[in-house]
């Protein structure tokens, strides 16, 4: 999704790693998470790296993420240092030596640590918020949910405080002698489409489809 | 790519972890693995976590992933424990209550400790090998590898001996009493779609359109 109404980041918002690539423009870094809510989530459990992809959200300077009270992940991330990783692949690009091929692409990472969102109301808000930036207007037609569903979720937040951006895109950048090499070369775009919506099986036929399915983009 | 020529996964290849939704055919993460080349390398550096994204391939039991030799991220994973995960987006699950919404996907994580690729006839068979898994035929039209880019290349392999699969599918699930709320409720697809190439800019005009580059797919 391109255009989300969340507020804009914050000057708090300090981009401190640097790599190659790298883009420390904070806007920058809430276009990825914006356009992508599928992240990995990587933690520690008794000093091993784990890794996990999830749907997350951003809210101003901060992301969110949920799922299942008993999710590992949750429980292991909660109060602990993470590091959150948002890719949308763009392309390949193809150059004449294969040293040289690459992926256009955009990636935002976010270190730092998890805390867990409590207070009911506030986790409610948060799901709507969710729910409203994906497809605007479902969360109000939804059957509410129940403070047993509240209490079976769980939602980590992470301040965007420590995270860096990195953008490829272009054509290729082939060595100067290699241009003339004859083979071709160029990118080859690689892009998030959303199919024509399915209805469920048990679906009522007189329930009509909402508009916010026709706008519905993302990547 | 849903038919890569790769060998099949050995009976060796063991899944062992389980979670919901979780598969342990080896064959189910070999596809995930063949289908989609992004992946999202998770590592420890003073017992903290990382996540990088790279670009991952499969040769029979094991998976590979390459960059600069500079790379923090190969510097810290090689000869530690990893976690690799392939995560593809099918479609986003609308359900009657929030609680019930969900993602179809197909995720695979592999868990290792990963070791350097150093001989420097793997290294290019294994380059070799990956290119021609994306692009057959392209590797060798290209202006061949030096020395100096073989040694500034790091690829690391990591068996697919400890690994897990889940992927969701199908309808929205709802609570039984939900059925009948008055909601649109289905699956939206969502897919990756492989555009028109763009030739480089300073391609010469002779050089005709290759062929795999119509037959490429992802996803």
């Amino acid at each position: 999704m391109t255009e989300r109404p969340s507020a804009a980041p914050s000057e708090r918002t300090r981009v401190k790693r640097l790599h190659e690539n790298a883009v420390y423009d904070p806007v920058a870094v809430a276009a990825i998470l914006d356009a992508m809510p599928v992240a990995t989530v990587a933690y520690v459990i008794d000093g091993k790296p784990f890794v996990t992809p999830t749907l997350q959200w951003r809210e101003g300077d901060n992301i969110y993420w949920h799922g299942s009270a008993a999710s590992r992940m949750l429980e292991s991330a909660e109060d602990a240092e993470v590091s959150v990783n948002v890719m949308i692949l763009d392309g390949l690009v193809l150059a004449r030596s294969g040293f040289n091929h690459s992926v256009n692409y955009r990636s935002a990472t976010i270190f730092g640590t998890a805390r867990k969102v409590t207070a009911p109301a506030e986790k409610t808000a948060r799901l709507a918020r969710f729910m409203e930036l994906l497809l605007p207007g479902r969360w109000a037609s939804l059957r509410p949910m129940s403070d047993q569903e509240l209490k079976a979720t769980t939602i980590l937040s992470l301040p965007i405080s420590e995270a860096s951006a990195k953008i490829g895109a272009g054509p290729p950048k082939d060595d100067e002698a290699d241009y003339g090499w004859p083979v071709w070369a160029g990118v080859l775009p690689i892009r998030l489409e959303v199919g024509t919506p399915e209805p469920c099986p048990r679906l009522a036929p007189e329930i009509a489809k909402p508009d916010y399915l026709d706008s519905y983009r993302i990547g």
